[in-house]
């Protein structure tokens, strides 16, 4: 794990909330996303090498909409990124962690990931993350 | 806010984690540290330039403890990294936040750190910490 890439914050109404952490981390959203795949909106904010993903649900469906309901609003996920994803995540699944999907996914801000089951990880939803290079 | 310096995860067990997050973060724990005044005991990694920090009660009375009785095991904070704590503080009150302390405490890792209510942050609850120069 080379750095944390990023926090994923759930959140009900991503406007409010881009305005409340442009506010809290001094520094303006650089890049709104929508992943359709994963029924969100997404809106990303540096802080140095780091980097935070707000993440707002577009259907029931949703992820973020089923972890809203659970929890509240709330920090989602800790993605951390590797230089070789399948070597990561062939890594984590022979230390016994569960994946929640066997090849890696298309992701937000041009990256590729995979997620760690929470039962394993003390509740924490860790995703493993790799930038995507087009050759 | 300079960087993520950490994320702190409220864990039940330090030592069943810490073996745990050994393997998930593939790299071992270089400290841990009893903060006394806070009821708790940590345990730190590092990834790259970031920290997982896992902290355990010692008491009923520690935030960690009731933490994991309302919420369970998870994510607890995240903090920042910031050059100027008492800048950044007075930043925070002037854009409207809640500081849960009016002045900074002494935190773990050799830090001073002040919390933001999480009530004006979609639920998280961040920390802004500066690390201590002994002159």
């Amino acid at each position: 794990m080379n750095k944390i890439e990023h926090i994923g914050i759930a959140v009900k109404d991503l406007n409010t909330s881009i305005d409340l952490y442009q506010k809290l981390l001094n520094t303006d959203c650089y890049k709104t996303e929508q992943v359709t795949t994963e029924f969100v909106n997404t809106a990303f904010f540096k802080t140095g090498e780091n980097k935070v993903e707000l993440l707002q649900a577009t259907s029931p469906e949703s992820a973020i909409a089923k972890f809203i309901e659970k929890k509240g609003e709330g920090i989602h996920h800790i993605a951390f990124l590797v230089d070789d994803i399948l070597a990561e995540m062939e890594r984590l699944h022979n230390e016994g962690f569960v994946l929640l999907s066997d090849s890696p996914k298309k992701g937000a801000d041009n990256k590729m990931v995979c997620f760690v089951h929470p039962k394993d990880t003390n509740g924490v939803l860790i995703e493993i993350c790799q930038e995507i290079k087009w050759l």
